[in-house]
């Protein structure tokens, strides 16, 4: 046998161990997920808004209906928060037992009820929230980092292996304390994101240090779909607390910096 | 005449050509002005809290009385804006005919007129806004940004030089243009960073690129001093303005996602 050929083997022996993996969502995070996967799995792929998908390898994917991207071992739901209950409820039917059903949303609380309540006992479900984007992860997903909230079964830990194998700082949480940390998190930069970049271009010539920092964070928020912005903000169940004590403190500063109107008051020499 | 010699006296002639330097306020941006001007300045320094200053490069210094620090070539004004009308009452008749007085602070239309006002009319006057403090230049200044506004006489062209130099990114602006700026630049950043810090310490494991740069952003100004953060949000003219801007959107915002109670209200099982 050539070394062509051995490698051939080689490479089919290691696709055959690795699990195949069906992908639910083809928009920006599916597509970084089919961008990592595409070499060395097997990928199917399901959008109701696509019939075919250019992976950024160049490799055409003709994509499959929802009964056929179940029947993979692994079966990836990139869908916005707000579709789950839905989704899992057309999928639920077609599940093998023993299917490991993984979701990427930015909440977890509600879509990890969802997916207990609505999936078939007979399957494992894994919560993971990669606290990354197309953005951030444009260069590749090493260094990054990736919330997971095992819900039921075992099979995580091997996913949790191969993660931390590509470069990923695993962080094994709860739904409850992901999202209670995420409010934060998420909660109040996009939030922030979201009110500076409606308020128009910012300034770039006299900036500081700090300003660029902001700035560049804005950048990297403000080009999320809506569907992430709504689930960071309203279906994450602590995101108005902490958002209304953000609100009440800045009111309070607010309230100090009108005090004292004899400086502000200081009319510019036109 | 030995090497050493010869070294000496190059030494003593390059800074007989330096301007003396006087620097009132020996504050946070005071000691970074000192720092910058220990080596191969004439450097007097005048601050009412102190009577000894020790260099960063170990040099002791007795703080002299205003009088005396008003006969250096150039006076640099590192004082709170708030005292600068004050200090520029108490400096005038000390000032020498031809001594070019430069100002350091975060807002630039008030101090200039009061400069302008209550300094005499032989003294040349320079506004700057060094884009950076102890915290973002602790490391050094090459690299970072100055804006300057002239205001009266031409020596400022040669600080302007001196300042390029040393590696600066010299900007010449209009104090009502500076102002206007800053107002985005320095009035949002420090608000944002108040509030955050107030809020108490916040997460470090689940975090996100965005939240990140936010917090470092954070960081950089929570521990300036309450007279910048009044300087930025009372002192400059603009700044009520873009603060109502910002909160008006917000709560624009904020309106919208409670618009959605049915996801929000979700109720996470203990």
């Amino acid at each position: 046998m050539g070394l062509k050929q051995t490698f051939e083997r080689a490479h089919s022996v290691e696709q055959a161990q690795q699990p195949s993996v069906g992908l639910v969502g083809f928009g920006g995070f599916g597509r970084l997920i089919a961008r990592e996967l595409a070499q060395g799995n097997k990928l199917t792929i399901c959008d109701p808004l696509y019939s075919r998908a250019v992976l950024p390898d160049g490799q055409r994917l003709t994509l499959q209906g929802l009964a056929e991207v179940a029947q993979s071992d692994i079966v990836i739901l990139a869908v916005p928060v707000s579709a789950m209950a839905h989704v899992c409820r057309v999928l639920a039917p077609h599940l093998r037992p023993g299917t490991l059903v993984v979701d990427v949303g930015s909440v977890k609380v509600a879509p990890m009820q969802d997916m207990q309540r609505l999936l078939p006992a007979h399957v494992e479900i894994l919560g993971t929230h990669p606290l990354f984007g197309p953005q951030s992860a444009r260069s590749g997903i090493a260094g990054h980092k990736i919330a997971l909230c095992p819900v039921r079964g075992s099979k995580w830990r091997r996913v949790a292996a191969v993660l931390r194998r590509r470069g990923l700082q695993v962080l094994v949480t709860s739904a409850q304390d992901h999202d209670r940390e995420l409010a934060v998190v998420q909660g109040l930069t996009h939030m922030i994101g979201k009110v500076l970049s409606d308020l128009g271009p910012m300034p770039e010539r006299l900036t500081t240090a700090s300003f660029d920092l902001l700035r560049e964070a804005v950048r990297m928020v403000q080009d999320d779909p809506p569907t992430v912005l709504h689930a960071i903000e309203v279906a994450n169940p602590y995101a108005a607390e902490v958002r209304n004590a953000f609100f009440e403190r800045a009111e309070e500063l607010k309230a100090q910096f009108e005090a004292h109107p004899e400086v502000g008051q200081t009319v510019p020499a036109s």
